[in-house]
Protein backbone atom coordinates (compact mmCIF):
# COMPACT_ATOMS: atom_id res chain seq x y z
CA UNK A 1 0.00 0.00 0.00
CA UNK A 2 2.43 2.20 1.12
CA UNK A 3 4.35 1.99 -2.01
CA UNK A 4 1.55 2.26 -4.68
CA UNK A 5 2.02 5.81 -4.93
CA UNK A 6 5.99 6.20 -3.85
CA UNK A 7 7.35 6.06 -7.95
CA UNK A 8 5.04 9.07 -8.61
CA UNK A 9 6.74 11.11 -5.75
CA UNK A 10 7.98 13.26 -8.95
CA UNK A 11 6.09 11.56 -12.28
CA UNK A 12 3.11 13.19 -10.52
CA UNK A 13 3.76 16.53 -11.30
CA UNK A 14 4.01 15.62 -14.74
CA UNK A 15 1.06 13.41 -14.56
CA UNK A 16 -1.29 15.71 -12.32
CA UNK A 17 -5.06 15.15 -13.76
CA UNK A 18 -6.12 14.20 -10.59
CA UNK A 19 -6.73 15.00 -6.52
CA UNK A 20 -6.46 18.58 -5.21
CA UNK A 21 -3.20 19.49 -7.70
CA UNK A 22 -3.96 22.66 -5.95
CA UNK A 23 -0.34 24.87 -6.69
CA UNK A 24 -0.15 23.60 -10.62
CA UNK A 25 -4.01 24.39 -11.12
CA UNK A 26 -3.96 27.46 -10.01
CA UNK A 27 -0.97 28.22 -12.01
CA UNK A 28 -2.39 26.75 -15.14
CA UNK A 29 -5.99 28.68 -14.28
CA UNK A 30 -3.84 31.86 -13.53
CA UNK A 31 -2.31 32.19 -17.21
CA UNK A 32 -5.45 32.56 -18.69
CA UNK A 33 -5.99 36.27 -19.90
CA UNK A 34 -8.53 38.25 -18.69
CA UNK A 35 -8.72 39.63 -15.25
CA UNK A 36 -12.31 40.99 -14.81
CA UNK A 37 -12.66 40.65 -10.47
CA UNK A 38 -14.94 37.24 -10.33
CA UNK A 39 -13.57 35.87 -13.53
CA UNK A 40 -12.13 32.43 -14.70
CA UNK A 41 -8.88 33.55 -13.35
CA UNK A 42 -9.81 35.78 -9.86
CA UNK A 43 -9.36 32.17 -7.47
CA UNK A 44 -5.59 32.07 -9.25
CA UNK A 45 -5.07 35.41 -9.08
CA UNK A 46 -5.78 35.63 -4.73
CA UNK A 47 -3.37 32.19 -5.33
CA UNK A 48 -0.70 33.89 -6.52
CA UNK A 49 -0.71 37.35 -4.32
CA UNK A 50 -1.07 35.12 -1.24
CA UNK A 51 1.98 33.02 -2.34
CA UNK A 52 3.76 36.17 -2.40
CA UNK A 53 2.69 38.08 0.48
CA UNK A 54 2.98 34.69 2.54
CA UNK A 55 6.61 34.91 1.11
CA UNK A 56 7.35 39.03 1.80
CA UNK A 57 5.31 39.02 5.36
CA UNK A 58 5.05 35.19 6.79
CA UNK A 59 1.87 33.20 7.74
CA UNK A 60 1.13 35.49 11.13
CA UNK A 61 1.48 39.25 9.60
CA UNK A 62 -0.21 38.58 6.32
CA UNK A 63 -3.69 39.45 6.06
CA UNK A 64 -6.65 38.43 3.85
CA UNK A 65 -7.01 42.21 3.19
CA UNK A 66 -3.69 42.47 2.18
CA UNK A 67 -4.16 39.81 -0.25
CA UNK A 68 -6.97 40.98 -2.15
CA UNK A 69 -5.10 44.60 -2.34
CA UNK A 70 -2.12 42.46 -4.00
CA UNK A 71 -4.86 40.40 -6.36
CA UNK A 72 -6.83 43.95 -7.25
CA UNK A 73 -9.87 42.04 -5.66
CA UNK A 74 -12.49 43.04 -3.20
CA UNK A 75 -11.30 41.07 0.26
CA UNK A 76 -15.12 39.04 0.03
CA UNK A 77 -14.07 37.66 -2.85
CA UNK A 78 -11.18 35.97 -0.71
CA UNK A 79 -13.60 35.13 1.92
CA UNK A 80 -15.69 33.54 -1.28
CA UNK A 81 -13.00 31.24 -2.84
CA UNK A 82 -10.88 30.82 0.61
CA UNK A 83 -12.80 31.16 3.69
CA UNK A 84 -10.08 32.66 5.26
CA UNK A 85 -6.32 33.21 5.47
CA UNK A 86 -5.69 29.58 6.81
CA UNK A 87 -7.40 28.12 3.77
CA UNK A 88 -5.35 30.01 1.31
CA UNK A 89 -2.42 28.56 3.17
CA UNK A 90 -3.67 25.20 2.69
CA UNK A 91 -4.27 26.34 -0.86
CA UNK A 92 -0.84 27.66 -1.55
CA UNK A 93 0.90 24.57 -0.25
CA UNK A 94 -1.56 22.66 -1.83
CA UNK A 95 -1.96 20.64 1.64
CA UNK A 96 -4.54 17.94 2.09
CA UNK A 97 -5.75 18.77 5.57
CA UNK A 98 -7.46 22.24 6.60
CA UNK A 99 -6.91 22.72 9.90
CA UNK A 100 -10.56 24.13 10.78
CA UNK A 101 -11.90 21.16 10.16
CA UNK A 102 -9.26 18.54 11.35
CA UNK A 103 -8.84 20.16 15.02
CA UNK A 104 -12.42 19.54 15.89
CA UNK A 105 -12.65 15.57 14.24
CA UNK A 106 -8.96 15.06 16.50
CA UNK A 107 -10.10 16.64 19.88
CA UNK A 108 -13.81 15.64 19.83
CA UNK A 109 -14.77 12.40 20.89
CA UNK A 110 -13.59 10.10 24.05
CA UNK A 111 -10.71 12.13 25.93
CA UNK A 112 -8.90 8.73 26.62
CA UNK A 113 -8.48 8.11 22.79
CA UNK A 114 -7.25 11.44 21.56
CA UNK A 115 -3.99 9.73 21.13
CA UNK A 116 -5.26 7.13 19.26
CA UNK A 117 -7.03 9.27 17.24
CA UNK A 118 -4.33 11.41 16.53
CA UNK A 119 -2.09 8.50 15.25
CA UNK A 120 -4.60 6.76 13.42
CA UNK A 121 -5.50 10.14 11.35
CA UNK A 122 -2.05 10.94 10.51
CA UNK A 123 -0.64 7.16 9.65
CA UNK A 124 -3.90 7.11 7.44
CA UNK A 125 -3.70 10.59 6.09
CA UNK A 126 0.26 9.71 4.96
CA UNK A 127 -0.74 6.52 3.66
CA UNK A 128 -2.60 8.21 0.75
CA UNK A 129 0.37 9.38 -1.73
CA UNK A 130 -1.63 12.46 -3.33
CA UNK A 131 -1.95 13.44 0.08
CA UNK A 132 1.56 12.88 1.47
CA UNK A 133 3.64 14.35 -1.17
CA UNK A 134 2.25 18.00 -0.69
CA UNK A 135 3.13 17.68 2.82
CA UNK A 136 6.80 15.89 2.46
CA UNK A 137 7.34 19.03 0.03
CA UNK A 138 6.23 21.46 2.47
CA UNK A 139 8.61 19.31 5.27
CA UNK A 140 11.51 19.77 2.85
CA UNK A 141 11.27 23.06 2.25
CA UNK A 142 10.81 24.04 5.33
CA UNK A 143 14.07 21.84 6.45
CA UNK A 144 16.44 24.38 3.81
CA UNK A 145 14.59 27.28 3.89
CA UNK A 146 14.47 29.75 6.46
CA UNK A 147 11.51 31.92 5.27
CA UNK A 148 9.59 28.60 4.20
CA UNK A 149 10.22 27.41 8.27
CA UNK A 150 8.71 30.62 9.73
CA UNK A 151 5.43 30.41 7.40
CA UNK A 152 4.96 26.45 8.16
CA UNK A 153 5.85 27.20 12.27
CA UNK A 154 3.59 30.36 12.60
CA UNK A 155 0.77 28.51 10.38
CA UNK A 156 0.69 25.05 12.56
CA UNK A 157 1.27 27.23 15.72
CA UNK A 158 -1.47 29.47 15.00
CA UNK A 159 -4.24 27.43 13.63
CA UNK A 160 -3.42 23.26 14.17
CA UNK A 161 -1.30 23.27 18.23
CA UNK A 162 -2.79 26.20 19.92
CA UNK A 163 -6.28 25.51 18.28
CA UNK A 164 -5.84 21.91 19.55
CA UNK A 165 -4.54 23.04 23.00
CA UNK A 166 -7.10 24.71 23.76
CA UNK A 167 -9.36 22.63 22.78
CA UNK A 168 -8.13 20.08 25.29
CA UNK A 169 -7.14 22.63 27.78
CA UNK A 170 -3.17 21.78 28.10
CA UNK A 171 -0.31 23.93 27.74
CA UNK A 172 1.03 24.63 24.13
CA UNK A 173 4.53 22.42 24.36
CA UNK A 174 2.33 19.41 25.23
CA UNK A 175 0.65 19.34 21.60
CA UNK A 176 4.52 20.74 20.56
CA UNK A 177 5.46 17.12 21.87
CA UNK A 178 3.17 15.26 20.27
CA UNK A 179 3.17 17.27 17.17
CA UNK A 180 7.34 16.45 17.45
CA UNK A 181 6.76 12.90 17.69
CA UNK A 182 4.40 12.79 14.80
CA UNK A 183 6.25 14.71 12.92
CA UNK A 184 9.51 12.17 13.56
CA UNK A 185 7.40 9.21 12.76
CA UNK A 186 6.22 10.42 9.43
CA UNK A 187 9.95 11.17 8.53
CA UNK A 188 11.16 7.85 9.48
CA UNK A 189 8.55 6.27 7.57
CA UNK A 190 8.15 8.26 4.90
CA UNK A 191 11.51 9.99 3.58
CA UNK A 192 14.16 7.94 6.18
CA UNK A 193 12.31 4.62 5.37
CA UNK A 194 13.27 3.32 8.44
CA UNK A 195 12.24 -0.17 8.35
CA UNK A 196 10.67 -1.99 9.97
CA UNK A 197 9.15 1.52 11.31
CA UNK A 198 8.38 2.13 7.20
CA UNK A 199 6.49 -1.12 6.41
CA UNK A 200 4.53 -2.00 9.71
CA UNK A 201 0.71 -1.62 9.72
CA UNK A 202 -1.22 1.49 11.17
CA UNK A 203 -2.52 -0.73 13.96
CA UNK A 204 0.75 -1.98 15.56
CA UNK A 205 1.95 2.07 14.71
CA UNK A 206 -1.28 3.19 16.48
CA UNK A 207 -0.35 0.17 19.60
CA UNK A 208 3.43 1.77 19.24
CA UNK A 209 2.82 5.62 19.86
CA UNK A 210 -0.48 5.92 21.13
CA UNK A 211 -0.12 5.87 24.84
CA UNK A 212 3.17 8.73 23.90
CA UNK A 213 0.79 10.80 22.59
CA UNK A 214 -1.91 10.36 25.19
CA UNK A 215 0.63 10.95 27.76
CA UNK A 216 1.74 14.04 25.90
CA UNK A 217 -1.42 15.65 25.97
CA UNK A 218 -2.53 14.10 29.41
CA UNK A 219 0.40 15.21 31.55
CA UNK A 220 1.44 12.63 34.18
CA UNK B 1 34.29 11.27 22.07
CA UNK B 2 34.35 14.45 19.24
CA UNK B 3 37.03 14.22 16.77
CA UNK B 4 39.86 16.22 18.47
CA UNK B 5 40.77 17.88 14.75
CA UNK B 6 37.59 19.49 14.18
CA UNK B 7 37.53 23.26 14.32
CA UNK B 8 35.23 25.96 13.96
CA UNK B 9 32.64 24.99 11.68
CA UNK B 10 32.55 28.72 10.36
CA UNK B 11 35.17 31.05 11.41
CA UNK B 12 37.72 28.68 10.66
CA UNK B 13 37.35 28.62 7.02
CA UNK B 14 39.01 32.20 6.94
CA UNK B 15 41.53 31.29 9.03
CA UNK B 16 43.31 28.26 7.80
CA UNK B 17 44.99 27.49 4.63
CA UNK B 18 42.69 26.96 2.78
CA UNK B 19 40.62 25.55 4.75
CA UNK B 20 37.10 24.62 3.74
CA UNK B 21 35.79 23.21 6.89
CA UNK B 22 35.86 20.25 9.15
CA UNK B 23 37.08 17.31 7.53
CA UNK B 24 40.15 18.96 5.77
CA UNK B 25 40.40 21.01 8.89
CA UNK B 26 41.19 18.08 10.63
CA UNK B 27 43.24 15.98 8.10
CA UNK B 28 45.48 19.33 7.80
CA UNK B 29 45.92 19.40 12.36
CA UNK B 30 46.81 15.55 11.69
CA UNK B 31 49.17 16.45 8.83
CA UNK B 32 52.80 15.01 10.18
CA UNK B 33 55.40 15.69 7.63
CA UNK B 34 57.73 12.65 6.56
CA UNK B 35 55.48 9.84 6.51
CA UNK B 36 55.32 7.26 4.57
CA UNK B 37 53.23 5.58 3.75
CA UNK B 38 51.15 7.50 5.83
CA UNK B 39 52.88 10.34 4.70
CA UNK B 40 51.03 13.95 5.11
CA UNK B 41 47.76 13.77 3.33
CA UNK B 42 46.99 10.01 3.96
CA UNK B 43 43.77 10.65 6.11
CA UNK B 44 42.82 13.28 3.42
CA UNK B 45 43.54 10.50 0.36
CA UNK B 46 41.56 7.84 2.70
CA UNK B 47 38.32 10.42 3.62
CA UNK B 48 37.91 11.99 -0.27
CA UNK B 49 37.88 7.66 -1.19
CA UNK B 50 35.67 7.19 1.42
CA UNK B 51 33.48 10.03 0.85
CA UNK B 52 33.35 8.54 -3.03
CA UNK B 53 32.94 4.62 -1.93
CA UNK B 54 30.10 5.54 0.49
CA UNK B 55 28.15 7.53 -2.19
CA UNK B 56 28.32 4.89 -5.15
CA UNK B 57 27.97 1.84 -2.38
CA UNK B 58 26.15 3.25 0.31
CA UNK B 59 27.02 2.29 3.91
CA UNK B 60 26.33 -1.36 4.17
CA UNK B 61 28.42 -2.08 1.23
CA UNK B 62 31.08 0.05 1.32
CA UNK B 63 33.97 -2.43 3.20
CA UNK B 64 36.76 -1.01 4.98
CA UNK B 65 39.02 -2.97 2.27
CA UNK B 66 37.13 -1.20 -0.89
CA UNK B 67 38.15 2.22 0.48
CA UNK B 68 41.40 1.42 1.21
CA UNK B 69 41.86 -0.23 -2.62
CA UNK B 70 40.31 3.21 -3.59
CA UNK B 71 42.60 5.74 -1.76
CA UNK B 72 45.70 3.53 -2.54
CA UNK B 73 46.78 2.58 0.73
CA UNK B 74 47.19 -0.26 3.00
CA UNK B 75 43.69 -1.68 5.10
CA UNK B 76 45.67 -1.48 8.40
CA UNK B 77 46.18 2.23 7.51
CA UNK B 78 42.21 2.71 7.53
CA UNK B 79 42.05 1.16 10.90
CA UNK B 80 44.77 3.11 12.37
CA UNK B 81 43.01 6.65 10.79
CA UNK B 82 39.51 5.97 11.49
CA UNK B 83 39.28 2.66 13.69
CA UNK B 84 36.44 1.13 11.56
CA UNK B 85 34.18 1.66 8.66
CA UNK B 86 31.54 3.74 11.09
CA UNK B 87 34.88 6.00 12.33
CA UNK B 88 35.14 6.72 8.71
CA UNK B 89 31.62 7.77 8.24
CA UNK B 90 31.71 9.67 11.16
CA UNK B 91 34.53 11.60 9.40
CA UNK B 92 33.03 12.08 6.37
CA UNK B 93 29.87 13.57 7.64
CA UNK B 94 31.95 15.14 9.91
CA UNK B 95 29.37 14.02 13.27
CA UNK B 96 30.16 14.88 16.75
CA UNK B 97 29.44 11.77 17.72
CA UNK B 98 30.63 7.50 17.52
CA UNK B 99 28.17 5.70 17.95
CA UNK B 100 30.80 2.74 19.31
CA UNK B 101 31.54 5.09 21.85
CA UNK B 102 27.89 6.33 22.92
CA UNK B 103 26.03 3.52 22.90
CA UNK B 104 27.55 1.89 25.71
CA UNK B 105 27.06 5.38 27.55
CA UNK B 106 23.31 5.26 26.65
CA UNK B 107 22.64 1.18 27.73
CA UNK B 108 24.65 1.05 30.33
CA UNK B 109 23.51 2.37 33.94
CA UNK B 110 20.37 2.02 35.47
CA UNK B 111 18.00 0.48 32.91
CA UNK B 112 14.75 2.46 34.49
CA UNK B 113 16.72 5.70 33.89
CA UNK B 114 17.74 4.75 29.88
CA UNK B 115 14.99 7.55 28.52
CA UNK B 116 16.12 9.86 30.36
CA UNK B 117 19.64 9.46 29.80
CA UNK B 118 18.90 9.32 26.19
CA UNK B 119 16.84 12.32 25.79
CA UNK B 120 19.33 14.66 28.19
CA UNK B 121 22.44 13.44 25.68
CA UNK B 122 20.68 14.39 22.75
CA UNK B 123 19.91 17.72 24.15
CA UNK B 124 23.10 18.50 25.77
CA UNK B 125 25.36 17.19 22.26
CA UNK B 126 22.90 19.52 20.05
CA UNK B 127 23.01 22.38 22.59
CA UNK B 128 26.21 23.13 21.29
CA UNK B 129 26.40 24.89 18.01
CA UNK B 130 29.76 23.02 16.48
CA UNK B 131 28.12 19.83 17.53
CA UNK B 132 24.78 20.48 15.85
CA UNK B 133 25.80 21.90 12.77
CA UNK B 134 27.18 18.48 11.20
CA UNK B 135 24.23 17.08 12.41
CA UNK B 136 21.46 19.19 10.46
CA UNK B 137 23.18 19.19 7.56
CA UNK B 138 23.26 15.53 7.54
CA UNK B 139 19.51 15.72 7.96
CA UNK B 140 18.73 18.30 5.79
CA UNK B 141 20.83 16.46 3.09
CA UNK B 142 19.11 12.99 3.98
CA UNK B 143 15.66 15.05 3.57
CA UNK B 144 16.12 16.18 0.33
CA UNK B 145 18.75 13.38 -1.43
CA UNK B 146 17.74 9.53 -1.46
CA UNK B 147 21.52 8.22 -1.73
CA UNK B 148 21.99 10.45 1.23
CA UNK B 149 19.17 9.06 3.21
CA UNK B 150 20.06 5.47 2.29
CA UNK B 151 23.77 5.72 3.68
CA UNK B 152 21.82 7.51 6.88
CA UNK B 153 19.82 5.23 7.14
CA UNK B 154 22.22 2.42 7.16
CA UNK B 155 24.51 4.17 8.99
CA UNK B 156 21.90 4.78 12.06
CA UNK B 157 20.46 1.11 11.62
CA UNK B 158 23.52 -0.95 11.60
CA UNK B 159 26.07 1.47 14.26
CA UNK B 160 23.50 2.71 16.52
CA UNK B 161 19.93 1.42 15.99
CA UNK B 162 20.48 -2.67 16.20
CA UNK B 163 23.23 -1.94 18.74
CA UNK B 164 21.58 -0.65 21.46
CA UNK B 165 18.27 -2.82 20.82
CA UNK B 166 20.71 -6.01 20.97
CA UNK B 167 22.22 -4.07 24.24
CA UNK B 168 18.91 -3.83 25.28
CA UNK B 169 17.42 -6.49 24.77
CA UNK B 170 14.45 -5.33 22.53
CA UNK B 171 13.03 -5.45 19.44
CA UNK B 172 14.53 -2.78 16.88
CA UNK B 173 11.22 -1.17 16.05
CA UNK B 174 11.09 -0.26 19.94
CA UNK B 175 14.18 1.83 19.42
CA UNK B 176 13.61 3.35 16.09
CA UNK B 177 10.18 4.49 17.80
CA UNK B 178 13.02 6.55 20.46
CA UNK B 179 14.91 7.70 17.80
CA UNK B 180 11.61 8.94 15.59
CA UNK B 181 10.73 11.28 18.60
CA UNK B 182 14.40 12.49 19.20
CA UNK B 183 14.74 13.19 15.70
CA UNK B 184 11.36 15.20 16.03
CA UNK B 185 12.45 16.77 18.93
CA UNK B 186 16.00 18.04 17.39
CA UNK B 187 13.89 19.72 14.07
CA UNK B 188 11.27 21.59 16.08
CA UNK B 189 14.20 22.97 18.47
CA UNK B 190 16.63 23.85 15.83
CA UNK B 191 14.90 23.95 12.41
CA UNK B 192 11.42 25.01 12.66
CA UNK B 193 12.15 26.75 15.52
CA UNK B 194 8.97 25.91 17.40
CA UNK B 195 7.99 27.65 20.56
CA UNK B 196 8.00 27.06 23.65
CA UNK B 197 9.85 23.76 22.38
CA UNK B 198 12.82 25.36 20.79
CA UNK B 199 13.15 27.54 23.96
CA UNK B 200 12.63 25.44 27.08
CA UNK B 201 15.44 24.13 29.31
CA UNK B 202 17.02 20.64 29.19
CA UNK B 203 15.29 19.96 32.28
CA UNK B 204 11.71 20.90 31.07
CA UNK B 205 12.25 18.86 28.37
CA UNK B 206 13.63 15.58 30.11
CA UNK B 207 10.93 15.58 32.23
CA UNK B 208 8.45 15.59 29.12
CA UNK B 209 10.18 13.51 26.37
CA UNK B 210 12.08 11.30 29.24
CA UNK B 211 9.18 8.76 30.30
CA UNK B 212 7.60 8.59 26.47
CA UNK B 213 11.27 7.31 25.63
CA UNK B 214 11.66 4.94 28.48
CA UNK B 215 8.09 3.81 27.65
CA UNK B 216 9.42 2.72 24.21
CA UNK B 217 12.33 1.28 25.39
CA UNK B 218 10.16 -0.86 28.09
CA UNK B 219 7.29 -1.96 26.21
CA UNK B 220 4.26 -1.47 28.17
Amino acid sequence: MRDAGRAGDTADTAGGAGGTGGVEDASAVRRRPGRRPGSADTRGQILAAARQIFAEKGFDRATVRGIARQAGVDPALVHHYFTSKAGMFVAVMDLPLNPEEVVPVLIDGPREEVGERIVRFVLTLTADAEARQPLLAMIRTAMTNDQVAAMVREFFTEELLDRAARGLGIPRIRMEAAFSQMFGLIVMRHVLLLDPLASAGVEELVALFAPAIQRYLDGD
